[in-house]
């Protein structure tokens, strides 16, 4: 229980670092949709081990293959199977984290739940179990995009203390894929990227902010109390491994304003409703407003250093620990596709409700 | 659809601001509790409106009732049904939010989601939807006690731009009560009360942050992947009215740190597994690590001021709307029982998980 | 848990037979109905005791409120919450009961599950708690027909070894009410009438069998490979009280016939795809195919009896018990309009569920 | 959405019968259960075409690999992903299905619902499905064995006009593996098997009743209202191919009798409360009671036959068809193991969910 995500869009992952492969299903994907694994593979790529100078050198292809769901070359309404085989695992690197529990990782923790852990790599705590995520997030962008015309994007806003200075309204995503750091301020990016190096050559690691961004979405999703489009999105982020926080809009700033400061005035704009600002986020009262929906996501520094840290062993003595393996110094530009592939799956859920409860032909504005 | 939280212990809510009442259906609660209305009541006191100088005058005694469930005094593991009725709604003052949309509130996204909406103050995204989430919360919070020795507590620990400084583990719930504002930092706690009466003065309003505590979560609360213990704590939060941001443990400052920095080491303590910081606010990997859990919860400022502010009508016209009707210039006082509750539903839910699955006689350790 | 039925149009009952009342939340109603309690009562009168000479004399107006979710005589979108309060509880005609498990009744399994029981009355086991799913279903009848042209109807089809000859294609809501019964052949409705009123002299009770029929549904509601439209419709049906089975279109009978005895040819007619005969009972691979949906719900004779059983009290002591208290000698008048409104929920469920993820402008056949 | 069964201990299938393979996702298994192939493969044995004489002679090993949730030979806690691959479809024998409707198949219904529909050979509608169903059941049934003590069995109770007598409470798994038939009735067995070659020579198929069996369950199983345990019992097996009714206990014949015929008096035996008759079939108001769970579940004859029949093709044109390819002229003998599997898959997740709520230290009785 807890590996499933969405109401009517909705996905299972499955699968371990070190095992036979890492995988998801995609229940309620709607039919007639174009799907090939040409669709997945790109996110995929974005999120691989192995793709720049500062991410792990642990390198995994990542090939996904469609195994259900799709029939000459479209989707048929029933579940899609999608499977990664692990290939570059090298279990005997963690042979010392089957005796100790590793610091600030998810080690003690699964032991105690569980009783038991599959101690090679994180196990189901890795971030290789996102790559079932980032499939079926890939789907669910296209879907947003073909069916409802809303685009999803993501981008590295912060590393450490270096903050970028983006406009959400005019990114695109080749900006994004501009550089490594997949921080389209190319100037804020050569530093991040410099600090990454730094940090990996000290042993260190780094953790920093993301940005995602939904530009299009219509004025109505999102499902008051609970599944309020914030709250889903919310979840979907803290779901991720290392995310320690999110806000929508103004945020945490936002409660440092007066209301007089932070309400966002209506006003007509080329026959719609529009807010002149948008510290909401584009959510009032958790549901769309028609404006870009816009949040940020803090990740932690990658809890694995190639230094000695205190901690105790699986006999419940103190001891200690050196990370070893190959480990990202920053997991935030591999993370980029993971935030968007998780505010997909919110949307294409919400975008999929509010057809079914709200969208009569026998409604009139 | 959406107005239903939790799995296993799960509460459904109804109610509009004016109309016969609100109240919650709670389903999963174990038999055997001693629970009468005198278990809940204290909880809605501390919501009410009407209860100090600094919230609205709006006075209702928010009296609640168990109409089902409970039997010879004790639980009857039957659904517990609570309704409090509404009783001062005044909807003549709502006359000409009839016409227009208030700015920031959920009027226009209720309006665009459903092609119709309660005009009488905020109907369902009111408020007063939550008296149901802190009545299903007090028994959430009383089993938390007796069954498991948790004890949840929020306070407010900041207004705009006063910051409470308050020792999480020694904090008791008479330090949060002791004052109207309900932040046991008494200094601070003056000084937000003079600048709440203040903005109430120029008819203007303030947000702030709520933190939220549970102390003695034992390890292994929290179903990783999507139901991580931060993510259902994120999207309880989230999904209160007003609320823009959450973070657990270091949070948004732990991205500005690096790994060694941020690390929690582990030691040996009391003969336990402890950490000697607590920057992963007692969760790793999305699973409770026996330390205490503790969150921030943004809110923004209160949408609804005395002043003049640019909207749009129900006709799609620009027009201007002034506030009126009565207030809170803060809603955080009365949303400590809320975050309370919230965070209760969260780890009973997953305290009733972890029976399920994982703790069997035959495990050992 | 498990007294929530629905994905999308999604229903939860609570009460018991002595205490507050007994009630229901709706989540998941489209906006814009029109509604009122009249649209409601007329199905809680078709279920109500005291109604006729063959039913229980215990009397109670079953007058339902609706407490939320309705605005200006039309839906909100937002929850609707019925209630019904209890007025002619006795429980004092129960005081043996607290004693003594009732042969066949639920006394001993919610004892054993609970380790505790509502004594008073069958507490959630009554039938009083279905005044919830017929509130609800009233909803959802009014729904499937304005929205979808659907009628859904139940008749008694058996009484004891009384079995009823019915056209279902020309069934009418006036045949079903012209007895006291619910069986619209009236030569067999008397040959009832007199049975139940024979088996009540004696003290002794009987079971029979109602048949649910749905027309207009349109091809293609249902969910394979779990949320077959039968297999949901068995579920509603299973968990009425008193239900020991369901068949849907040939049923038992049609597991002694051969395939190309039992096989439903296609012929077009009136421009549409049709079975010349339809032994699917409307739904094949768990699908409707547009012709009428059919389906038989057996019900047990009532438990209570007036004659003296053999039990055991709950001590665990061998004893008798003689029944006592107003009950019915048969349920199933009672029962028709509670397999409407289950049918009505699964339909109008799967009618929303259909418009989510396959009714599209694109699509084209 | 519908491809996934059960609260806590839930299932994911997916698959169509051409294409890469079928599979399933096992979520909350519990920690700690040996588990490899070795226990999945023999149910999958039993479920494989081409096992004997009287089933189809499509030939597959339907070989199980499981790719995750299991580490060490133990189950982690983790979801179980298991695969089955298609190693003899034939599609090129579907053909003249990919222009016409076969009548009482699934074709026209999924074509109706998704606009779209893999023709070869019932895609998604194919009991090929279920392999997935009885690789998850395996695991289920292990628990309930080893954990709980409930032994789950099924067996061929009638195929056509022939029915078995069968002592419920002495059979064992390998009386209903003495025949190829699965009847452990010899003399009715041998009757059966004459019957289904006859009908395959013919080119027609038969139907029958499957009954199923769970000894041991302890009192306290199910969850009124909606999730009593024959609403669970009736959906799960209703969701199986070809199925068409369901009745628990007495079922259809119950309806037959009167109050005082069908009551089961309790009396105390061994210590325990017992019931002198078993018409309720184990199961009381919802839940168990301590006695042996027992249903029959009704299957159509087989719809593909090798004669002519009459129907439609894509473009809604009266034509014929006559069945092609490899076909079980009864599927009764292969479906034993899902009714196993299915029921299994209800009991375990009704046990965990009793764990999670019910089952507390402080409870006396």
């Amino acid at each position: 229980m807890g590996n499933t995500f969405g109401t009517l869009f909705r996905i299972t992952t499955w699968g371990e670092s070190h095992g036979g492969g890492v995988g998801v299903v995609v229940d309620g994907c709607p039919p007639l949709i174009q799907l090939s694994e040409s669709d997945i593979q790109p996110d995929l790529d974005r999120r691989r081990p192995g793709q720049s100078s500062i991410t792990t050198p642990r390198n995994e292809a990542d090939k996904v293959t469609i195994l259900s769901g799709v029939f000459e070359g479209k989707t048929l309404g029933t579940p899609i199977s999608m499977m990664v085989p692990n290939t570059d695992a090298r279990p005997e690197a963690y042979s010392e984290m089957a005796q100790k529990f590793r610091p600030s990782h998810a080690d003690y923790t699964y032991f105690s739940k569980f009783g038991f852990r599959n101690w090679q790599g994180g196990g189901r705590s890795s971030a290789r179990e996102t790559i079932g995520r980032v499939a079926a997030g890939a789907i669910a962008k296209k879907i947003l995009k073909e069916r409802f015309g809303v685009e999803v994007l993501a981008y590295v806003q912060q590393v450490k203390n270096i903050e970028a200075e983006v406009d959400r309204e005019k990114l695109e995503l080749r900006d994004v894929e501009a550089n490594i750091v997949r921080c389209p301020d190319s100037k804020s990016a050569k530093k991040m990227i410099r600090l990454i190096e730094a940090m990996r050559r000290k042993g260190d690691s780094v953790g920093g902010v993301i940005e995602g961004i939904a530009r299009g979405v219509p004025p109505g999703w999102g499902a008051p109390v609970f599944d309020r489009l914030e709250a889903d999105l919310g979840k979907a982020m803290l779901s991720l491994p290392a995310s320690k926080g999110f806000e929508v809009g103004s945020g945490f700033a936002g409660a440092r304003l007066t209301g007089l400061e932070h309400n966002d005035a209506f006003r007509m704009r080329g026959g719609r409703v529009r807010t002149v600002t948008n510290r909401s986020g584009g959510i009032q009262g958790g549901i769309s407003n028609g404006e870009t929906v816009y949040f940020r996501v803090a990740f932690k520094p990658v809890a694995t250093v190639m230094r000695e840290q205190e901690t105790v062993d699986v006999r419940f003595r103190n001891t200690t620990l050196k990370g070893r393996g190959r480990h990202d110094p920053c997991v935030l530009p591999r993370a980029v596709p993971m935030v968007e592939a998780m505010s997909a799956l919110v949307l294409v859920d919400h975008a999929l409700r509010q057809r079914a409860q709200n969208e009569w032909p026998e409604r009139k504005r």
